[in-house]
């Protein structure tokens, strides 16, 4: 390497030098992480690009000859983009918890921060090849979310992703995405028209530069974002052995909530999220459940729908088992009544009063008789 | 009462005895199991038709009058049936874990004895308004538990009850029903063909005496055998609020297992399985992972079914980095691949000829391309 490089590479500023960081470096390099950390980000370039510390790997100096930093700031800039880097106020906090995995910058675009509130957001995620069922569900989380005022994070993949997207921007939310490319090459290509909106109304980030491809492990770690960017994972359809787990078993490892959606047992893609319920996910079936998930305690419950209340609702034991004894048609006498029942004739004729005081039963001339069931 | 009836009724025999003991009393009735265990079932029958010990509850005597416990034993007889009491080698030994809400005695039909082996037999309930999917489950179950040898619990009523039954029957399997009313009046009548040919392949059993009608009450403490005389419980549909709950609940008192079966969170037969699953049910969503739950450690291991496997399983990161960085379709140097994955060229080199030994890369004059990949 020469001397000019090495020397231009170290002159960089902090924002310029994790630029360049971002794509010397793979995702989730803690070597380089920590390297960085501790000789400063723009001096642990300088020394990468002189090689002589030994701590500096070769696989950060092969992408050397090809960097031109100000190509990519450029690009970013002419997207409408921004780069965020440790210290801005835009600066996600939960990106911290990834501690030496996190990202050295994440480049930006979209009128919204990339660093949602993260207990209060949510990462809607799961299967691309999902079924009707699940999309359906995820839309419906992702407008009730955006609708409760909680940003939804996703990856723009086909199916749960997108879904999930799509139903927080119809409600007019907050939603981002986490692309494991550069925020200018819109992948996948049929999604290319909802990363646009996303990117117009919400946030579309990624941890390395504009132009650079999204590769399977890019993919893999992208999900530790997402993860570490919300408060709760939730898992609407996943197959068996999916990347989606991957994002359940960060937000694990982070401490965040972990959340799955039930679906038929007939179904594979829903067999992941049995999967991870066996494994103690939490089972969320509606907005209101996840809501809490990511409340503190007693803010934001929406509550989950009424359950269906009967006419004997709340009635002791013994007087639902006079309200049994009394026929439905033909009136019987309370001695009668007593006997069905097995409880004693005197207790059996004040539960007869009570109960005829509630309008479930009645006395006529041959003893007594239910009342017809309001329905 | 008087004196015969009192001496009559204190003569009988123990089997004898806890007959009539069925008939006076209700299910559950803690103060009768209790006074009865104390005195002896014969003795405490006698104090009951006497009516001095001021333990006697004026209930038990309501029915004195009607008691015709011989006409009770002969109709049992008619249909082929047997008293089964507690110390009979048929004597179920979960039922015992009810402890002063056991039941006096088992009216049973069928050549099935009434008391499976407790742990290794499972209750399949639900929802009598199940739906399509939830009756397709229960077949399954009760047709996959009757071919792995287990017996298959539950009661007989419509929807999630009747199909496990006959998914064990068609499989020639052992089943076991319980019942709220008399064995001699099966309930529902919609079901009365099943019933019978649970009668005459496995067993139909009741705490009550033949001619007793199902009372709500009857059906709630029905609940609790079911759970007693089976290791697991296994909820397969049920709305909020439903009996089902009861049996469940029944079953988490008694140390039993309790598993529910998810389903789409758009179904509200399957809202009860969910709430249960958040209560911390165990999700089981095969055959073996029910019989998993009822097995002793090694114990026939069913297992589930496999999961896919993928050309890269099993790579480690960097292998799949480097596989992931050569192209599809024109062939790339080894120094383009090693700067594509961001790693050091000669730890590429070493990788790539691995890959190629496991068939996934191939090179060629203008370098190193993917294999097709094989399905």
């Amino acid at each position: 390497m020469n001397g000019q490089l090495a020397r231009s590479l170290g002159a960089q500023d902090e924002r310029t030098a994790r630029a360049v960081w971002s794509r010397l470096t793979e995702p989730g390099d803690r070597k380089a992480h920590r390297f960085a950390e501790d000789l400063g980000v723009a001096a642990a370039l300088q020394a990468v690009a002189e090689g002589n510390d030994p701590r500096v790997q070769a696989c950060w100096r092969v992408r050397l000859p090809d960097i031109d930093v100000h190509r990519d700031l450029d690009r970013l800039e002419l997207l409408g983009g921004r780069l965020v880097i440790p210290g801005d106020p835009q600066w996600p906090a939960g990106l911290d918890d990834l501690d030496d995995r996190a990202p050295f910058c994440l480049w930006a675009r979209g009128p919204l921060e990339p660093g949602p509130e993260t207990e209060g957001s949510v990462a809607v995620v799961g299967a691309r090849a999902a079924s009707g069922y699940g999309e359906h569900v995820a839309v419906e989380f992702g407008f009730g979310l955006a609708e409760q005022g909680r940003t939804v994070v996703s990856g723009a993949a086909y199916g749960i992703d997108a879904a999930a997207h799509r139903g927080a921007l119809s409600a007019g939310g907050a939603t981002v995405t986490v692309l494991a490319c550069g925020v200018d090459r819109p992948y996948p290509r049929g999604n290319h028209g909802l990363i646009e909106r996303i990117a117009a109304q919400g946030c579309v980030v990624s941890e390395v530069p504009p132009g650079c491809s999204p590769t399977r492990w890019r993919f893999v770690q992208r999900n530790r974002l997402i993860a570490a960017l919300t408060g709760a994972t939730v898992v609407v359809e996943a197959a068996l052995r999916s990347g989606t787990s991957i994002t359940a078993r960060e937000a694990g490892d982070l401490g965040r909530q972990v959340a799955a959606v039930p679906g038929p047992v007939t179904s594979p893609t829903s067999a992941g999220c049995h999967e991870l319920l066996r494994l103690g996910a939490v089972c969320v079936t509606c907005v209101g459940d996840v809501v809490e998930l990511v409340s503190r305690v007693g803010e934001g419950l929406v509550g989950r729908p009424p359950t269906p209340t009967a006419e004997h609702d709340g009635l002791p034991p013994d007087d639902l088992r006079v309200l049994d004894a009394v026929p439905l048609r033909r009136a019987a006498p309370a001695g009668t009544v007593a006997r069905t029942a097995g409880l004693d004739p005197q207790q059996v004729a004040t539960t007869l009063a009570r109960l005829e005081l509630r309008g479930l039963v009645q006395s006529g001339p041959s003893g007594w008789v239910r009342c017809a069931v309001k329905r």
